[in-house]
This record gives C-alpha cells, structure tokens and sequence, in this order.
C-alpha cells in the first residue's frame, strides 16, 4: 500500500493477518530505502515492525498512551500515524525528528532520547490517570537494554509496589546498541530459552498428584511447592518478584502471538509485562547480521548492498584517536583501565578491549554506576578511562561531583560528542557539559584544537595525579593535521597564542578555532588584526594570559560551542571581575538560553549566529567601540 | 571498656562472645549519652553496633575495605577505628564527621553522604584489586533503603555479571530513613519472615525423594524441581537471578550468627551477598519504637526520656511551612499532587499523605524517577510537587534537564535544605543547585526572603502553567514574620526593593538578605545608603530593574548562599556583559570553588566570609572606588 497514504493508524483494526504481513512487508521496504538515503535508527526499526502494528491495532492512540524508551524505534509508530510522507527529511535540519517529538503529532505523548525513562514516565502517566479517573492504557515500549538503566530499575521497583495498571512492552532483542551485558540481561536469556515451560508446568502438576498425603507436614511443604510453580515454570520469576504479571516471551514478527497476548493483557489488572522477543535489524541481511552495533544506526547506504557510505575525510575520527591513544599509553602504563557505559562501538574502545579484556569494562546503559565504579577503582590506585558522550554524562551528574569530584579522585573522563551533534538532536547536543562541570571544585577541563593536541591532551590526562581531568572532544572527524611521534604533556592550565594581533583577541577553544582563524583573515583584509588564543583549558583558565589580555584593554571575544548561561565567558567575566578588570570591552558568542533541534551542525551554528560572519561583525564592533573610547567618543 | 583507648580494631580478634556483647552494650551506652549532647545518626548506629564489631573481627581493615553506604552508620566503626575521644565534636566546625572521611583514618576508604554509591565503589575497588593481583576482601555495607536507588540497581546487575568476588552486606532494618516502599521492600519482607526455610528444605528433600519413579519425562521435571529448589527455599531468588550467592536472613544482634556466616562467606567464589536483619534504635527504647523516622538523624536530646531538645524558635519550619502550604491549595485544586523519594518526614509532607493519601507519593530514593515520575503526570494534565533536598536532585540534573525542561512541563520543584545545612556537611550542602539549574532552558528558579513570601511562592508556582518551576528554601526555621492570609501570585522575574539607598545597592536573595539588611544599617551609621533588592527571582531575573540599577551606575553587590562559579552574580554579570554595561561597579560574594565542610553554618559562613563584616567592607570599597572615579582620581 502507499504508506503516504495513511492518517492514522485506525485503518489497521479492519485488516486480516495476511493484509498485516503486506503491510509489514512494504513498511519494511520504505525504511530500507529511505535511510539509505538519509541514513537513520534502521536496526531498531525494522525490529519493531510488527509489534508496532499489533500495538496500534491493539490500542487506540493517543488516547492509549504509547511511550517508546530511548525513541529512535519510532520510525513505524511515525509511519503509521501519517507521516511517511516525511522522511526524506528524517533528522535533517526543520525535517522530521528522529525521536518522538510532540509537536510533531498528538501520538507522540513522550519526548526522549535518553535511554529508560519511559517506566517513570508510565507511571507517572498512570497516576495522572488514576486520579483523574479516567480509563486509558498506558503502554510503555521499552528494550532490554534500557532495562538496565538505574532510572528503570527504579521505576519498576515502584511500578511493582503500587500495583499500577499499565501494559510494559519488553522489546528483548538480545542488544541494546552494543551487545548487552549485565545480569539482568543473563535472566532474560534463560527466559528466552524456556519456551516450553508451560508443558512443564502441566507436567509438574501431574507429578504432584502423585505424591501419596504424607500428613499435615509434608502436605503443606508440598503446597508450598505447588504455590511457588509460578517462580519456576511460569519464568518470569524476576518480574514476578517485583509484582509484574510476566507474559511471555513471545515471537515480536508473529501477528498472531501479538494480538492474542496483548488482548490478554489488556484484561489484567495491575502491572503487566510482555516480554517480546524481536530481531534487530529484521528483513535487511546487513542490518540482520550485525552482532556488534553498526547497524543500530547509520548514515546513508548502498542498499543492494548495505554498504556504508563513506566520509570523505582521512583525518582519524575523534573517538578513535582518543581511544586508541589511551591503548598506547596502557601498553606502558597497567594503572590505566577503560569504562564505557554501553559504547565500546560508540567510543570505539574496541581495540583496547580486544588488547586490554581485562582491564575493559562495559557497565551497560548505567552512567551512574560507571562513574562511581571509576571513582572507586582510582581509590584504589588503578587511572580510569571513563569514555562517556556529554550528554550521557549528565546522567552521572552527582556522581561526578560527589564521588569523583569531592574525593578528588584520579579519574580521566573521555567527554565524547561534546558541542552539537546534528542528526540526533535535542536530546543529544552536548552543550551543557562545561556549565555543569565547572562549577565543581577539583576538575580540569580540557579541549584540544586538532587531533594533535588531542593526543598530548591524552598523555596529559594520563599522567594527572592531582584529581579529576576531563578531556572534551566533538562528535566526528579531526582537521588532518601531522601528528607528532612524540606525546607531550601540557602545562594544566596553559592557554597558546595561536596568532598575533594587535587591535583584539578572540579566546577559544576546539571546534571554534578553525571558525575564529577564518574570521581574523577576513578581519585582517579590513585592517583589523586579530590575536587568537587557543583556550585550550576551560578549568583552570590561563590566569597569566588573562591578566596580560585584560591589562591590554583590547578588545576580547569569547567563543564556545556550548550554553552561554554559566558557560565559559561567564568565567571570563568572573575572571575580570573577580580581578576588577573592566569587561566593556568583552564580548560573547555561544549558545543561547534554549534546546537546540535536529539537522546538519553548520545550518545549526547558522541558526544560532555561531559563524564566521557573526564573529567578524563581533570584532568589528567591539573595535570602533574600542576607537571610539580611546579618542574619547561617547558611543 | 573504655572505648577512649582503642586505637585499632585488632583488639576484638581475642574477645570471647560475652566481651563482645559486653562492649556492644558500652558501645550503645556510649553513643547514647554522646549523641544526647551532639545529636547526630543515633538509631541506624545503634542498630549496627554488634554487625560492625563483626565485621571488624572477621575482615582486617584497612587491608580489606569497608565501604559503608551513605555512611552515616559508621559512628561504631569510628569508635572501633580510634576516634571514640573525637564525638564530644561530632558533626561540629572543624570536629568529627558523621560520615567516612578519609583525612580522619586510613580506614574510612570511602567518603559518602548521597545514598546507593557502595556498591559501584565495591565493584571499583575489586576491579582495581584483581587487575592489581590482590587479595583482599571488598565489604560494601548498604540497607535495605538505599538498595532501591537506581545506581546500586546498576552495580548489582553490573557485579552480578561479572561475578566479581565481594561481600555485599545487606543491613535490612526495614527503614531508610522513613519506611521503606517499593517492591523491593516486599521482595525483602518475605525472605525475612522465611527463617524456618532451611527446615523446609529439607522436608522437601525428604518428599522428593518418596516421589515414585515415573520414567524419564516426569524424572527430568522432578530434576528441574530439584534444582529449582534455591529458587522456592533458599529464598534469596531475586539475587540468586542476578548472580550473587544468597546467605540469610540471619540475626544481625547475634555473633554466633554473624561470625559463622561471614567466615563462610570469606571462603566463597563471586558476589556473595548477606542478608542481616538489624533493628535501627537497639537499646534505646524512643529509638527502638520509632516507626516514622524521627529517631534516624536529631538534634540533642535528653538522654533519660528521649524527649528532643526543641528548637527555640517559634516561626514556622521552611519544610512545613511550604508542605502545608502545597496541602492547603491541594484542597482547593485537584490537579496538585506530591512526590517525594523517600523524605516524607523531612519534607514535612506527613499532613498531605494522611489528607491526599491518593495524591501523595513516596518513591523511595530514587530521585531519578521521582523527577521523570512528576514529568509525566504533568504531561498527563496534573500538578506535581516534587519535594526534594537541593543536594539529592543533583542526582536528577539530566531528568530535570532532559525530561522536564526540556518538554517544558508543569512540574513545581520544591528544593528544599538549598544553602548550607551545617551538620551534614559537604556531601550535604545545597550550594551547586542555582549554578546546575541556571543554563537549563524553560526553568524558573525563586526563593523567598521570609515565610510570607514563601507562602506566596507556593501559589505562585502552582498558578503557573507555562513549564517548570522551582522555589528554594532553606534548612531551619523562618524568620517569624507576619503571614498573609490571603495568598497572591507573584509576577514572574519580579523584584522588589526593600530599602531605598543611594550610594550603593545589595542584590541578593533568602537566607543572605536579613545579613544584608545589617551591613546597610551599619554603613548608614558610617553615611552610606544601601538599597537593598530582593532577587526573588533567580531565573529570570528582573531585567527592568537590573536595567535601572545598570544605569544608574552605583556600585552593586550581589549575595548568594551558593557556588559562586557559574552562580546568580555570574548570572548578573551575564547580564551587565549582554547589555554593555561596566561590571567594574559590581562585586559578588558567594561560595568559593570548593567544597564547604561541616559545622555550624554561622561558623562555616564566617570561614568563607559570607557575614556582615564582609559585606560592609565590600561596599565600603566599591564606594570609595566610585566617588574616585566621579573624582576623576584613577585607582
């Protein structure tokens, strides 16, 4: 059928299981071939084709709330609520969200983007309903990954308390982005394999018939026993124990199996799991053969072949140069160790895994635990790796303050995908981590320039013994530039003049040099020369060079790719105040009060005047002003 | 014994039982008559006293490691460890700390204050000693309470996999701080009424074996039942599913018990985890029959009848005051609800629970999803008051940012103890939130100058519909103002001045403006008139005014009880900067970039220069500066 065609997803409840299966058929196809081309969640979505069919024939949305964890497996649910017709646009700039996203459609009741949430919410949602006495489902989608999350165990402990009526959908693909790991994930796998306990369950029962009465005693052991089957043979126990009604695990791609349970489901009172078992990546051989994550998401393919587009650049990917500098150094020194939070792909610590087995840990989707288990591990000596992207990080907000920062413990945090990170959008922008991480006492923050400085910003962290360091690097790929054979390390604190000039200075820092460096050629065509400063450590700043800076009175611009509330030129100001230096001639440029969306960085940076040309008008005036004050002018 | 004189725990190796019941009961007398004086944690120490003595009998510390969750349960490990002629200072400026502090003794390996992190630093601590090739023993002490928080979830999924060795203790006293909820809880409730298990286990076996051989099919079932018996008896099957060895309940008042389950469990494989039924307040009956929480931290009380030693103060306690507040507009609006995790006592939230008891929910600690809980009601048409403790919504910083912010929804944040709380010290101090809080888009951010104003904020964040809101309020009591009876909505990022001055002028906010009022009185006595403005709104701030106050050019002072870094005088500065006006004209006083201990918090604001004296002399100079630079006389 046309999927552009549908407006909602009521046409559903009138199709037979056959006309189902052709539906499944031509949404698969549409995905397969629109992020070929726009690149997008395929593994996630073409896992969830069915299911997602049975949940809206089973349910009526939006009066029935669909809450989908982390998001990116909404493709389908946004397909089948009218909006197939938009995704040529999927993730681009003012194009269709990725994720959930309510203005989009009023079937999208949930934002996320962040990995287990949606039991909170759900139970949030139930309660609203509860007291408003009203009568809707409540279905929150959630995977076995994001299972682990501490917020979902959370929630699922209070769930289970309060008996809330709500219909938990375990979407249990055996990965989250990287193979799963974690207990919990273990009591999932003997679930999956205990398919034919129900005949055992039958069985059993038969057998204790049989047992002769043996008087009051044994008989009530044996009652004992009987009440128990649930723990079992029903297998669910885990669930079970936390007062969920466990159903299942049955087959996410039969229709049949789909709409029986979930029809049950619907009849129960309290709180209701269905484990569902699904196959990532289903329907496309290359996403369907992925055992390490590649597929989870991607940019463009070739898709008669699945081949990955290429980006055209040679410079090393930021993780990778980060991760693998770090394996360098742990050939010599076996204090260092690597933590990652469920992205050994993502983080690329492959390689050091492959090298280090030992010395790797990956604590699944637990941003908490990782950061305190680091904290815990340099108390007792070893120097944590902590790989974590800046907007995960902020999961691991109070551990990092209270465990880390507070006990100043030496641990590296490896921030990945600090600035804006495009595709993925609001959820995912890394633009708060320098606001939220300098105020801690104790921490250094550092961000390099290039690839090369990235790399002594490794042998630096390294070789820190004073507390925490935290070493900032951006989403993609390095500037190209020739890598020194040799590491050094870097004065902590230690800003470089990048070039000279003399009529102002702009202090910045990674991905905004380049950027800076294009506008003082354009300012020095002009007339207007332009020193630039690589501020290369947020925390501690250069107090030497901020004196000489703000004792010169030129003219100074600062520039970050991150939130401007309590951000870095916030320190500066503080700087010059804390100094009495005056700051009419400083000025700001960084990301305003606000949540930045989806699409390609540089429209981004457009949209919110982070560019060249904003930064040459900046100069530009603080420079007449600066003549104007000088010769005495009133502005 | 005379506890004064141990100097280390070895002691205890050569007691026989009765001296060890013998220096139980010293050690609770002791306790008892010390914290009478200094008040502090009275009934979770009573109820470990015999549990750590052996604990410190069985392991050998520092050598093996005692990581104690929270921590402020290790008041008899500090009495064991050397520090017993330290309590007369306990919880005092420059005095012992109640919690684990690694500056008092080598065997404090682990500082703690925020719940749930014990066994993420185990799982550190273990991981470095294996890397290393160690041998020691890794002993994380954690209730039953701080179990339900969601990093400790993580840790336990995380070491369950991979089956690291440690001794995880699991202090089940049925409480955290107020009792316990959660199915968790539940889980724990029938493993604790399970003691005649064992002797059921082998009635079982018994039975088993009388079963009549049936042929294969039926064998094989009989097997599974068999093997399943761990599940059914042993009754530790919820951790037993995450991979740890199970041991207990057992009686954490007995030695026998105690030392024979900890020497078998010292002679085990892989996480063993050890459940130890203790009972907070053991020997001191007000504590002993408390059942709400009263008795888990006080004040100084008499030691005789238990009666507390009551504040002098008349004025309202801020917890209440605003609880009872939210309570009284609940009547009235049948949107409002409260959560809480796990403080319902210290919220003051008692009087709401027992009028809306549909209306009112403790989710344990677990501030996490208590956030994200609140994001979804409000995203379901309700009004949530979520009633938590500045420092432990650090633990919430991306589910205030990601989840609520972020979809801008109407949830009403009491940040309660926010400032420094005194006793509790740095793990406790609410000092980083208006600098955490600050850059995230869409918040509002209040706090009141007095009690009245606080009521008011109350109705004002409940009128508010137009995304979250937050009203700070400190720890302690009011000023003992007059209240309205009427409640009225404040404008918001409204200001107000509350003393004409033309010389100068205070901007500042709750607990800071009554010092504020005195400096201006003293330096009128020395000619100089300070206004003084009530910077209600922290964000946004009232720009018409700071407009004004720019423009006139007199000198500005700003005042905060928190971090300066990226604090409200940053936020002002921001302002001056955004808008070309000079900042040379400002200072600001707040919190330095480190961590602020325990004591007195007159004495602690004293230490940091947040008084008076400080405040005169800084207007004093930005006065004097400024009549120079009238004068045309550079500085």
């Amino acid at each position: 059928m046309d999927l552009n065609k549908i407006s909602s997803p009521s046409f559903l409840k009138e199709l037979n299981t056959k006309q189902l299966q052709d539906l499944s058929e031509d949404v698969r196809k549409f995905l397969i071939q629109k992020l070929s081309v726009t690149g997008g969640h395929i593994g996630p979505n073409l896992g969830v084709v069915e299911l997602t069919i049975a949940l809206h024939r089973a349910f009526n949305s939006p009066k029935d709330k669909f809450i989908w964890d982390v998001g990116h497996q909404a493709y389908v649910h946004k397909i089948l609520t009218g909006r197939a017709d938009q995704f040529d646009t999927l993730r681009q700039f003012k194009g269709l969200c990725g994720f959930p996203k309510r203005i989009e459609s009023e079937h999208d009741v949930w934002e996320t983007g962040h990995s287990s949430t949606s039991l909170s919410a759900a139970m949030g949602m139930a309660a609203a309903r509860d007291i408003k006495g009203e009568k809707n489902y409540v279905v929150p989608i959630i995977g076995d990954g994001a299972l682990t999350g501490g917020m979902a165990l959370e929630a699922l402990n209070h769930i289970g308390h309060e008996k809330t009526n709500m219909t938990v959908i375990l979407n249990d693909n055996e990965m989250s982005i990287a193979p799963n790991v974690g207990a919990l994930h273990n009591v999932l796998g003997r679930l999956r394999t205990a398919n034919n306990y129900n005949k055992a369950k039958d069985e059993l029962e038969q057998l204790l018939k049989k047992i002769p009465a043996v008087g009051g005693k044994l008989a009530s052991t044996a009652e004992r026993v009987k009440d128990s089957l649930k723990y079992l043979l029903v297998s669910g126990v885990f669930f079970e124990e936390l007062g969920f009604t466990y159903l299942g695990p049955i087959d996410g791609h039969n229709f049949e199996t789909l709409e029986e349970t979930l029809q049950h489901a619907k009849r129960m009172k309290g709180p209701v799991l269905i484990h569902v078992i699904t196959k990532k990546g289903k329907g496309y051989l290359p996403a369907e053969n992925d055992t390490v994550g590649t597929w989870h998401g991607t940019g463009p393919y070739k898709m008669e072949t699945g081949d990955l587009v290429k980006p055209k650049t040679t410079a090393p990917g930021w993780s990778s140069l980060i991760a693998e500098t770090v394996r360098k150094l742990a050939r010599l020194d076996d204090r260092i160790v690597a933590i990652t939070p469920a992205m050994p792909v993502g983080s690329k610590l492959e390689g050091f895994a492959s090298e280090f087995p030992d010395r790797m840990f990956d604590v699944g989707i637990a941003e908490q635990h990782a950061a305190t288990m680091a904290a815990g591990m340099a108390a007792d000596g070893t120097k944590p790796f902590l790989a974590i992207y800046s907007t995960f990080l902020q999961r691991a907000y109070d551990q990092v303050l209270h465990d880390i920062c507070r006990q100043n413990l030496n641990v590296f945090i490896g921030i990945d995908r600090a600035g804006l990170v495009g595709a993925d959008g609001e959820t995912h922008q890394g633009v708060f981590d320098i606001a939220f991480l300098r105020h801690m006492p104790n921490i250094v923050i550092m961000m390099p320039k290039d690839e090369n400085e990235g790399q002594h910003m490794v042998k630096t962290a390294i070789e820190y013994n004073d507390g925490p360091i935290t070493l900032r690097y951006p989403r993609g790929n390095g500037l190209g530039v020739p890598m020194d054979a040799e590491l050094k390390v870097l004065p902590i604190g230690s800003w470089e003049v990048l070039r000279e000039g003399a009529d102002a200075t702009i202090v910045t820092f990674g991905t905004t040099i380049p950027m800076a460096q294009e506008a003082a050629d354009t300012l020095a065509e002009h007339g207007i020369q332009v020193e630039i400063v690589n501020a290369r450590f947020i925390k501690p700043m250069d107090e030497e060079m901020l004196h000489r800076l703000m004792q010169s009175k030129k003219p100074i611009l600062t520039i970050e790719e991150g939130i401007l509330q309590g951000g870095f030129g916030s320190a500066v100001l503080e700087f010059a105040n804390d100094h009495h230096y005056s700051t009419t001639q400083i000025d700001r440029i960084g990301i305003p009060d606000m949540f930045i969306e989806h699409g390609n960085v540089d429209l981004l940076l457009e949209e919110i005047h982070i560019t060249t040309e904003e930064t040459v008008s900046r100069i530009q005036k603080l420079v007449i002003k600066d003549i104007k004050d000088q010769a005495g002018i009133k502005a």
